[in-house]
């Protein structure tokens, strides 16, 4: 297995200051968002090559292949990069419990916040309102 | 409508060094995760309360409600908070692309990444290899 990321991904990825990516983890059948992580370089290289996920541990400054400890690995299923390349999308089996609460995912341990709920107007077809791109998001990716 | 962000929610946040927050966008019926953005305060509140996803857009430095440029709104559906407040689930009903290349989500439009897939041990029930708590998550929550 190569020990670098290779370098066409490397130069996609857009990092924070801290130099990480953030790492959407969700179950591959059901659809279920888990959890987000954050992955350098190499977690992602470990990722891609190793079968299952690794992060970075923002707090403990090292990596940290999710079960090791556990029981609770994330076996990977596919992983694609979005537009801008600041975030990951895993799809994964998760084996048991993906929170370390116990709950199957972290949202679900951190709980509904009672969003007010939006209604689509029925007339609303998605056609654009000022232009046919959409420039907010276009300016985003040049950042 | 308040116009402060709730202060026990406040107080939840774990904000990265530019104030903000992940928010993960998953499209409510279908599960498609359909892209990540950022948050501050003040979009976490406009999200919550408005029914339309707001995120704070880092390279223009301003507030970006989706949708108002392009008419590919996000009418909230319902949001939740991860374990250690770092990261927020906003599920959606999206109008049109998610993504300002005209994909449905910005992981479609960045495209996969040839992961080697891993597969679960048969015998691997979940159970601990080494304590009954995921140690290197639940310090990652302590940080």
């Amino acid at each position: 297995m190569p020990d670098v990321l290779d370098p066409t991904l490397s130069a996609r990825l857009k990092r924070d200051d801290a130099g990480l990516v953030a790492a959407v983890i969700q179950q591959h059948d059901t659809g279920e968002v888990l959890m987000v992580g954050w992955m350098d370089d190499d977690a992602v290289r470990r990722t891609l090559t190793e079968g299952r996920v690794t992060f970075w541990s923002r707090s403990r400054k090292e990596y940290w292949r999710k079960g090791d400890t556990s029981g609770h690995a994330q076996y990977v299923k596919a992983a694609s990069i979005d537009c801008d390349g600041d975030a990951l999308l895993v799809q994964v089996d998760q084996v048991g419990a993906a929170c370390h609460t116990g709950a199957r995912t972290c949202f679900v341990a951190g709980g509904d916040l009672g969003a007010v709920v939006g209604e689509r107007d029925p007339q609303d077809d998605g056609a654009p309102h000022a232009t046919p791109q959409d420039r907010d998001q276009q300016d985003e990716e040049n950042r």
